[in-house]
């Protein structure tokens, strides 16, 4: 197919995903270009991935970290970013009509598009820990900007302490961050040392389990969608990452015919963080502009 | 005004709630009957609420506990209901449109009716604890009809063990069965114990006010409605357990500035069990019918 597509754009902690939609949804580009830091760094990266795609667009949508608030991004901190209009400053410069929503219910649109569920819940294990709803085909916004930050839900008040400030979020157990943190280490170091035998180490890794199989009950008694879908960095674990969560889900569910009943374990599927979900749900993200 | 009205009831564990709703919303007419239990109890407690409305229907909408699936309610343990194709017994008796759908979520749709918030959800307190979610006018059933049941998730692996299995669900703290199971007496009189200063009576209403923060935290963060309605026998406490549950949210938010950013003490209200809104609610799931 010829003639615009729609591009989208999905702005990450090192480096802008980007892909330009056909009508009929399949990817015509893809590129990868570094993050540059601060707001007008984030600005020359997204236009870079965009002359990079070399395709006339019918819409442009963006994901990004942060709050989002009308096409402004607020404290997207990773990015070094404390307020940007990012849709006026790329609209400004390509002309086209520019869509902006948070990177993980932008990659929640994603992966509805990639199933035939009517709802879906997408989790990203990332740097934190957030989620996408999406119920008939539509992603819940939310009032105040903060639907699906489930990674902020204490699960244990004796727990570590979170960032955020709390003790036992999700979060804490779940996210690459903490992990880190906690580890002075990153999770794929945790993971060797775990296989060579380290107890800590596998410890740290049943957390990391037992903080997703948390995160999956709380969308699932929220909101209950046919499908979880998990993403995020530390996805890329695949299958290991599937079965040590189902084995968690299964575990919380043994002394409670209720939880067994929802067979959760059953839900969950992992898309690999090298599928670009997040760039295909910010493309999607245009079809709400009308253009 | 006159002709067929919507007729909606909320078939509680003790009574049946019945209202008659005008075109327009309001309420012509308004009755309580006892509840019979089992499967032709219910139909008859049905149909004698139905009767004494004296109304002719247009539509008859249904709200009950137990899980509902296409007019059939399956496991309403308190009504003694092991399975019961309601809508059909209905039906067949009235001949006009039968909807039937969980109690807790018909509420949902009674309380945003009561407001103009495009987003809310519905905390419901009572037996047990279980929400209602309403986005966009409409309320998110689910795929395997458990969602909002949110008072199964562990706020705290070492609390007491939940009728349902799992240990320190925020049903255990903030559902009155629960409650009553472990302080021996109900709801009131533990109220009056701590107003006498007895410490074991404060420590169970600070863990209601504790459940409950957590119920409306896990709704915020996951679906982030402007408007919390609690409601349901224990919201009979009224102002004080709207105060109690305001200072245990912020309590939680004290040490985590996100939290805090939230406000989620100015999104709670409370809705009094003498409100209607769950047959004002029942009555609005017979539009679904398109009668």
């Amino acid at each position: 197919m010829t003639g615009p597509a729609r591009l989208g754009i999905d702005v990450g902690g090192t480096s802008v995903e980007a892909v330009a939609l056909d009508a009929d949804g399949s990817i015509r580009a893809r590129t990868r270009n570094p993050t540059e830091r601060g707001e007008d760094g984030v600005v020359r990266s997204v236009l870079a991935a965009i002359r990079a795609l070399d395709t006339p667009a019918k819409t442009i949508g963006i994901g990004i970290p942060g709050r989002i608030d009308g096409g402004r991004v607020h404290d997207a901190v990773n990015l070094g970013v404390r307020e940007l209009d990012l849709a006026g400053e790329i609209w400004r410069r390509c002309g086209a009509p520019v869509a902006v929503d948070n990177d993980v219910r932008g990659a929640a649109l994603g992966a509805a598009s990639r199933t035939r569920a009517k709802s879906l819940a997408y989790l990203n294990l990332g740097t934190g820990v957030a989620a996408g709803i999406v119920v008939d085909g539509r992603v819940i916004d939310g009032s105040s900007g903060v639907a699906g930050e489930i990674g902020h839900l204490s699960i244990d008040p004796r727990g570590p302490q979170c960032a955020c400030g709390q003790f036992g979020c999700i979060e804490v157990f779940a996210g690459g961050g903490s992990i880190a943190r906690r580890a002075g280490e990153p999770l794929e170091r945790v993971a060797e040392r775990a296989d060579a035998g380290d107890e800590s180490a596998s410890g740290i890794l049943a957390d990391l389990a037992r903080g997703a199989a948390a995160g999956v009950r709380a969308l699932a008694l929220a909101v209950d969608p046919e499908i979880i879908m998990i993403g995020g960095g530390i996805a890329r674990r695949g299958e290991r990452l599937r079965s040590e969560i189902a084995g968690a889900l299964a575990r919380a569910a043994d002394g409670s015919a209720f939880l067994a009943s929802l067979r959760l374990e059953e839900r969950i599927e992992i898309v690999s963080p090298d599928d670009a979900i997040g760039a295909v749900g910010a493309a999607l993200l245009g079809d709400r502009l009308g253009a």
